[in-house]
């Protein structure tokens, strides 16, 4: 990763600030001939979109994606495509007052002292509104993933809300799609919703930690040692706003586990090898074993809360701060797209790395 | 990151199996004029090595470094430097009877799908040596860092053993060189003795999970969006073997917190901003703050152990497999200077990154 | 360089088809700070613009450059900046019934064999309006070194048009602006002009030698061994459409000199070293000297003229193909400014790479 | 290119100096399963090495290669291979008395410039030893092209000493192994003896002009347009010590041609497209069209003379200088192994880069 590039061969930079003109990703190193459309890429950004549901931020961007370059006739044509997403809904006055005061836990005071200077509107590049030019490329990646490993799926979802967590016993891939939070526990949907029309009406925030699973990933991805697959989804994880933690399979709870409850052990399936567990998350040595990739990640609560907060100002000077406009109580909500973007970049990412390196050949057993 | 190589400007490669001749770090970009030898690189990989303690392997390894390139009269040239560690203990005998097998929990299976073929003995590059390397590496980054930023303490310990914890109210930076866990929690120290004394006979391996703080880093390091310091440290530790979660300041525990719990307040000291409290680790927005920098990572049981277990052979035949010769009951201990060697070569590949880009000058608060 | 980016701290990515609604180049990396509008940029752009002069290609394109983002109140961000340029005179119809053949000389083959399709209006993606974008990430990169170098001055100029050099006794750096090729020989301007309505009328086409001098580079730039200066300033010449050859100094004539005749004797002046000459091009062992660095390439005749030439179908059928519509009968003078984008963006990348590794302090002499 | 690495996927790098204890390549992303052993890397090292004939260097190095990793019972494993060569007749005493001067069109007065010191023995790391290195690398680069791409012939050869060019009429293949000057014309070969040594016992020095040639390269090679396949040629040639000018097909005389006589009509063999002429040098668009890839580049006479020279001294002082010791007459001689190995490094890469972004599918003509 450098700079705002992230992958190796399908290399995505994004560009653009939360009130700027627009925003977008350049995407380098698509296949060629891959099928593609502005309705395909706007079928995942909608579901990103500010103001979906009352829990998420009022902000009303219609995120409508243009594609400015490399697809021609329909098919990416493997030059730089460039995708494009103009912003409409800034309201600028929201955040001019606060131009002078760092927000803390927020990236105004970092981006500061590095830089020099910053664009305060929004948090400027910091803002999530990046996101959206991730999930643009998340949605090329999953086209070419298509054509590519039909099988594939990759889905996203809500574990825990705060501390609020989900009955796996209760887990139903269908539920996913049938509440605003994406979780897979009907229950939890009830539950949540109760507990976060409090947070909104209090003004404060919660986290979230969100899980990406993806079905069907062949075998043999990832590049070994510093580009293993856990390693590039860690760090593609780790770049989204407010991540504090990445975990794989098992995550932070392996290391309270014995060698003896957490080897995934294996037998001959009619397809080849078959593991009884899956405490690895999918993933050995760095390199993707058949079975489901399982990746989680923790977002803290979102800093911009109505309580009144400590803070300093430009000039050195203490003072308070309070976040008025548009907010998110739960932005881990809207992490659910982002997550699953990622998964789609980097692991397409690894599969041309993979051919590029190997051909693709995988070593027979049996 | 590319196959064997991290940094961006500091960029390490290592190289080197198991039971090959030698391994290695190939070391471009460090920046000249910085005073090095031999010796104060092998301080860092005698911390490191095999046959220590009684809790660890007991493979006796010298692990004697050489700088073959690179540093011409004591000082560092800005050429790339070759760190070489000759491999003397091997006993390759230990593993020729499982070439045929795949061992449950480690690469041996993804990298004979992934490259046709896999250097079976001691797990070949897929072992935990390579990580000898990657401390030789960390010595000559923390020689540099004595130079460009003295004030930096890069410290590693373990917070962690299998399901047991530390006090952190008995927190004593100076009882980490003190026992042989690197804890920092006298009293742990003892618990987890014999505790894994017990595990150690019965053959079962438990996981760790290690922390690792960096205390006056100064404020401005991390490339935002996809070179952010946490993304990068983050890749840096899920590059390490079976390290399956990594965390930066609450980590995953971040999510159960409300926003008004979480923010951390900023005020005004004699030598610039001050923070009361740090629950971001020392990072916002993916830049440094100048707070110390906190990071864990959880570090799985090792796969290697006396049990029989479950699994096929490369003709896809199903059979036990039992691991005999040397093993770490607990290799999260070794993992200790392995994470602090990661976090020196990520802060001085960013320190070298940000006066690339900035040239160094950081924007004025007061 | 990777795919459709170059340089690696200032990277530089371009986009856009010859016939697509826009072009572009998203830089990144770019230090923060600098002072930058949008007509700083267009001001190098309108130097490269069709339709120029009546030697130059007719199609008559604005090239209005916007700045979508990474510039806040008139200073980069330090964050990704990008620059849009909006196509408006693509004539489509010239190009459609050529789409089923490949045009000798032209990449339209390659990219066929290649890619499986290709984008066949007006070259697509290899279409020398690619060069535009550059011209424009170059303009942001004169800014920067306007701000860092202030006494750097980066020529460039024409010395062949087809089998006919100048005299660089009647050199004079005035004249380039002041004629349509940018030469500094006024005979020269006065001799190509007629030489070139003759081959303007028959249709036919002809080749050029650019030169690219920079005039006040400071010495220590550059990284050995594979990040040589000229080994940057070489990749950067050769990627620009039609270029087959590049030299720096004496270039090609290098090999007919002896030892004697080339080395360029070192003495002392009032303000260091002093070169008796400059064989070298300014560069040596890959590292500025202080010296003009002078680099030069060969741009091959445009292969779109109007003689009828023998190529093939898609389908494999042999046939003929008149190339109509818009032709430069010297795409060499268009590559001037190009020359010079790409020497700036080269010199400011190498200035934030060496300042990166060695914080910019140069070896004392005297 | 990154400082001391070169290659997007098959990536080398190099390490060490001419008088330390080793040097060597560091080879990253090597196919798996390769055929290799020491034996086919000595092969083309035995064609570079010094004492071959009495027209080259004098120092009698074995140049022996070990394969310290990356290769197991026989084949590339697909991890870090190193590639290491010692040193073993160095002969210090030849630079001690120049280590406070700087050689004249050597590099050692920018790296003293850049780095604040330099090993001044032999050029440290800017001697020409460096390229055993890339020879090592290359003959690894030819094993694996060997399986990949059988037909592949990669042949380098000298067709200018000095002033003094050959007859491309007289032009024989197999003339190239029977002469000291790889040269494919017999009377050249003559003619050259004569004239070397001539200049051998002057104590003065010649240039040359190298071209290497890849036959039987499949079409669809290059990533435009930053990594076409001409660019990475250019940067691979220019990164060689002394080399001054890059072509690529016509190269600089292409600026003469009109472009009636440049390009290379296109008509149906059986077997595909076939070419009339290769003025493009094998590539168009920077991808490879089939056809022989024709690349030449320039070498400048060493600075290594018995001619004493004005220079200065560290401290500022004008001097004089006399290069005692050992030196090449005709560096080019020994460039020309060093060529072929770019050519098969960047040719490898190519492959490698091309089957990861499209899988290796050909859009089919016919």
């Amino acid at each position: 990763m450098s700079f705002n590039t992230f992958g190796h061969l399908f290399r995505v930079t994004t560009w653009g600030e939360s009130h700027g003109p627009a925003l977008g990703a350049t995407v380098d190193g698509c296949p060629p001939g891959i099928a593609i459309d502005e309705a395909m890429i706007q079928h995942w950004l909608d579901r990103r979109k500010p103001g979906q549901s009352k829990f998420t931020t009022q902000r009303r961007e219609p995120d409508a994606v243009q594609i400015l370059s490399g697809v021609f006739e329909g098919r990416t044509t493997g030059t730089t495509i460039q995708l494009m997403i103009e912003n409409t809904d800034q309201r600028s006055k929201d955040y001019s007052e606060i131009a002078q005061k760092f927000r803390p836990g927020h990236a105004d005071i970092t981006y500061h002292q590095k830089y020099g200077l910053r664009d305060y509107r929004g948090g400027g590049r910091s803002s999530a509104r990046e996101t959206a030019a991730r999930v643009a490329a998340g949605g090329l990646a999953r086209a070419a993933l298509a054509a590519l490993v039909p099988d594939l799926r990759i889905t996203g979802y809500m574990v825990q809300m705060g501390p609020h967590g989900i009955d796996r016993g209760r887990f139903d891939w269908d539920e996913i799609e049938r509440n605003p939070f994406w979780t897979p526990d009907p229950q939890a949907a009830e539950d949540w919703a109760a507990y976060l029309d409090g947070l909104r009406k209090s003004g404060d925030s919660v986290g979230a930690v969100i899980e990406v699973t993806a079905r069907g990933c062949p075998p043999g991805l990832g590049a070994p040692i510093y580009a293993k697959l856990d390693t590039d989804l860690a760090a593609a994880a780790m770049s989204i706003n407010a991540v504090k933690g990445v975990e794989i399979g098992d995550g932070m709870a392996s290391a309270a586990l014995t060698g003896t409850a957490n080897a995934d052990e294996i037998t001959m399936g009619p397809d080849g090898p078959d593991y009884g567990s899956n405490h690895a998350g999918g993933i050995l040595g760095g390199i993707s074993t058949g079975q489901d990739i399982v990746m989680r990640f923790a977002v803290k609560p979102t800093s911009s809360i109505l309580t009144p907060r400590r803070t300093i100002t430009m000039d050195g000077e203490e003072t308070d701060i309070v976040t008025k406009g548009r907010h998110d109580p739960c932005v881990g909500i809207r992490a659910v797209p982002v997550g699953e973007a990622m998964m789609a970049c980097v692991i397409l990412d690894h599969l041309l790395l993979d051919r590029g390196q190997t051909g693709g050949v995988r070593g027979a057993i049996g």
